[in-house]
């Protein structure tokens, strides 16, 4: 992973009726934003769309001008409503048309017999894309142009994923420190703010849980710098001692 | 429910950095999608942002123009990350204050001698807002034209949806009918297609799925016709019988 100066920030464009119906939970904007924050990429925006190619094309040419990486999740299968690899050459206005080498993966996955119209669709995507290799079922995902398409299945998702750590331009690793504590929110709001003034490059979290019957809150710090997260952990350490409110565990 | 002719669209905002950093799987926006589809409204985008002002009140200035409903969740507790009343207010451009009612629902559920300055936040919103009841924790929620705001915790958001069915101008209930196959989606995606080419109106979703081992593909068809739906099945199911494909179960 090579570092850089710009913006190092991403968004998520989940295409899938399915989602937006209900049907299905998508699980795949958090293993996607997991997995950035260890390349110190971070996560800005998730828009989840239906399969309709204007759409696609709309999104995408807008959210290209604000997010350095695009990453889209599901549409790229053999069926009619998998219209992403479409849509995304047409949001470029390159040709869509059968890739040499996913061609060729796929036709040595299914051999000849089984290679059908509907697998072969699977190795159509935009000209000048490139693969992106899938361990688990080897229709291929695609790159154009830092927009990177990966399939809608969370098990072959996940699986693509590390294959992708050296073409990302990433920066320094998100990390995060957690405060559970047993309390609610509004008991620790004011000194909690007056802590977030102090760490104004600091994202402080406030989150009420609900755990076993018990209610409590977690206090979740973010930022590239370990230092500045544990100066600030200590003040709210500190306010937290003096309110004698307990301390479930720190992670 | 009162029924409307104009386009029954919704958009959720979902506003929470926990959201984005992988922390927390949001499990609102299937909640909120499944309450609309039996009002008939059809969720049609969601986007997840972060708890930055001014991307709250872009986000919602954008989305107006495009969706009749637009719903947030996330964002109106009592932490200094709580923002989400505030920023709606600077959207409309209308003053950020008690609302009268709110701020009595509050006081009289904590006690005069609890009712802090955290919790008195939570009755601060748009003026001319009108309450979102809350069975579960008594902070309401709150409407401004057509903007509905929600809490971010999925049990109290459930809570609050039953009380909002009469503010909801709606349509015919968005039915829909799914057959699980013992196939993979390539075997099926010719005819299916062919299907779809047939029922314009009707939605066809194709979705492989993996339980117990095993692999199969799951057709949704989605549509406010009853009888166009049982029509479409019937095709899919004689393309399914010719190919002597098993079905697993009709639901």
């Amino acid at each position: 992973m090579k570092k850089a100066n710009k913006k190092l920030n991403a968004v998520i464009i989940v295409i899938g009726n399915e989602i937006l119906s209900g049907r299905t939970q998508d699980v795949n904007v958090a293993s996607i934003s997991n997995w950035l924050n260890g390349l110190g990429v971070k996560l800005e925006e998730v828009r989840i769309i239906p399969d309709i190619e204007k759409n696609i094309v709309k999104t995408i040419t807008e959210v290209r001008k604000k997010f350095l990486y695009v990453f889209t999740t599901g549409g790229i299968g053999p069926t009619h409503d998998d219209i992403t690899a479409k849509s995304i050459s047409k949001a470029f206005n390159v040709k869509y048309c059968y890739h040499p080498q996913a061609y060729k993966i796929l036709k040595s996955y299914y051999k000849k017999e089984k290679f059908n119209l509907g697998r072969k669709k699977m190795a159509k995507m935009p000209k000048s894309a490139s693969l992106i290799f899938n361990p688990s079922s080897a229709a291929p995902g695609f790159v154009i142009r830092h927009v990177f398409c990966l399939p809608g299945v969370p098990s072959i998702l996940r699986s693509m994923l590390g294959g992708l750590d050296n073409r990302i331009i990433g920066g320094s690793k998100i990390l995060s420190k957690t405060i559970n504590l047993r309390t609610v929110e509004s008991e620790i709001s004011i000194p909690l703010e007056k802590v977030q003034n102090k760490f104004e490059n600091l994202e402080i979290g406030s989150y009420p849980f609900f755990k076993q019957g018990k209610i409590g809150v977690s206090i979740v710090i973010r930022s590239t710098k370990k230092q500045m997260i544990g100066k600030c952990l200590n003040q709210i350490i500190s306010f937290i001692k003096k309110k004698k409110i307990k301390i479930i565990e720190k992670k």
